[in-house]
């Protein structure tokens, strides 16, 4: 992690500054991965005045104090909310997911470092809004070679995102990770669903009630509470159901993106492998592609793209 | 309110002790209100111990210190849940919303007060459960004459309710009120989301997107955020899109409910005109019965049955 101190062959420094958490990787000239650390500071905990000195608390070892010119650093994420580091201003879809003479750049007080934004991208009609996600995108698009695509990118907000002859042409958020969370914890539901899922049985069996009736949502969160109360339901099974519901609404609300072919499914760890399952079940054909991996690839071909623009 | 003193004419007290809220009636031979008590003391911030103190703090001077034998005390709601007061086990359905052999004696430590709790219903498959709704349902059937009705009861948890022949054959709980209260204060769009309701015709608007596209809840949800960042709603306008969403998703899960004939529309104020005029603009012809004249006038008959089954 950081203290490591300074990297000789560090050429730039990429970041992704999300809602909850923080990543960053120092990169070479040939865009290898030399050192990468990662914290809780996310754009959740921050004021604007913090971001700076995050950053040089993690990463400033490693740049080192004798440099010719202020290195290079590549953000994406939530830093560049109105209520982050410094806005970045949405690009309109359709367009590329990544534009070299778009970045934002953000003063700093250290001159040592040179950092700009990566801009999110906002759709008109209907509205909606995503910041860093642009940048996986931008990943997955070298991995498939132009080929026309829909991606699901799971988490607090999915999105679902269309992507033809290398531009995004609409993009959907659905907020399957943040419901699942408020009403877990904060509804009468939390005297019933455990932390962590039971039968995958039960999981999918709540995916497919959606799909049948994805009108009955709100009917059948409240089941959950009245199946413990009356059957004494288990709670590892009433966070499968819970999960399932909502996965299963989401899956509802975006049949006419994944009944057409493949779907390019971003993301990592058990959530992915739900979703992966969940899409299965409902006759999808998703296709895992790793979160970070397309991130920093993402990041990478960002910063080539703002040097060839402004060498 | 408390501290009037002695009620001469005191013949038994009504209490219908909700989640958040108290309400006592002292009542005469005929079933005529004396005097009423509110407070907010509801069940979710007492203990079990802490119910009579609070009963006798609100109605103790009511009932005067030399009396021949207790007053009768009949309780409806949450007290009668586990982690109420005492609890008042459920009665399945199909079946009448009371039953006088059927009240739970609550053992009490002043030898003035015999209290008893009205016990809830609940329905096997699919799972529901209701406490204190049974008693406003008892009140309507007495308005209602025996006609078979469908009843629809907004609210933190509201319930749609088929009556058959005196019988409650069937019920549906939907967790309207809380997921608006949840989303609105817990998640990303109480950025965005006043706490008051602007334009009628926005909340309208939103009811008939349910009501076209049920399953596209929560998406449209996430665009009340996005169309903030990128348009600037007004954030009462923001509060009744959000409102009319929830309502929208309830109504397009009853459908079959509110198309075949009138619906009894137990509620007051805003809310009950909020969905009066959601469900006029479905279609559906709303009947606006008042929740504490029922709560009462079921209280009142529950009394009498306990008295006629135990003289």
């Amino acid at each position: 992690m950081a203290g490591s101190g300074p990297i000789a062959e560090l050429d730039w420094i990429a970041v992704d500054w999300g809602t909850s958490t923080l990543r960053v990787w120092a990169i070479d000239k040939d865009g290898a991965v030399l050192a990468k650390a990662s914290s809780d500071e996310g754009m959740r905990s921050l004021m604007p005045g913090d971001y700076e000195p995050t950053l040089l608390r993690i990463a400033g070892d490693w740049i080192g104090d004798a440099r010719e010119e202020p290195v290079c650093v590549i953000v994406c994420g939530m830093a560049g909310a109105e209520q982050g580091w410094t806005e970045a201003a949405y690009r309109t879809v359709p367009c590329a997911p990544l534009a070299g003479g778009r970045m934002t750049p953000v003063r700093t007080c250290d001159a040592r470092l040179s950092v700009s934004i990566v801009p999110g991208l906002c759709q008109a009609d209907p509205a909606d809004v995503m910041r860093g996600e642009e940048t996986q995108l931008a990943g997955l698009l070298a991995r498939v070679a132009g080929d026309d695509v829909t991606v699901c990118m799971p988490g607090t907000h999915s999105k679902w995102v269309r992507i033809e002859a290398g531009c995004v042409t609409g993009f959907k958020t659905i907020m399957t990770g943040e419901l699942f969370s408020v009403i877990a914890s904060h509804t009468i539901l939390r005297h019933s669903v455990a932390s962590q899922g039971g039968s995958a049985e039960v999981f999918l069996g709540a995916v497919r009630d959606m799909l049948d009736r994805p009108d009955e949502l709100t009917a059948a969160l409240f089941s959950i509470r009245a199946s413990d109360i009356l059957d004494g339901t288990c709670p590892e099974d009433a966070c499968s159901r819970l999960s399932g519901l909502l996965i299963g609404a989401e899956l509802a609300a975006t049949r006419t993106k994944w009944e057409e072919g493949p779907i390019h499914l971003v993301g990592a760890g058990q959530l992915a492998a739900a979703y992966a399952t969940a899409l299965e079940s409902a006759g999808a054909r998703p296709i895992v592609e790793d979160a970070e991996t397309l991130t920093l690839a993402g990041l990478v071909q960002a910063c080539a793209m703002m040097r060839d623009y402004a060498p």
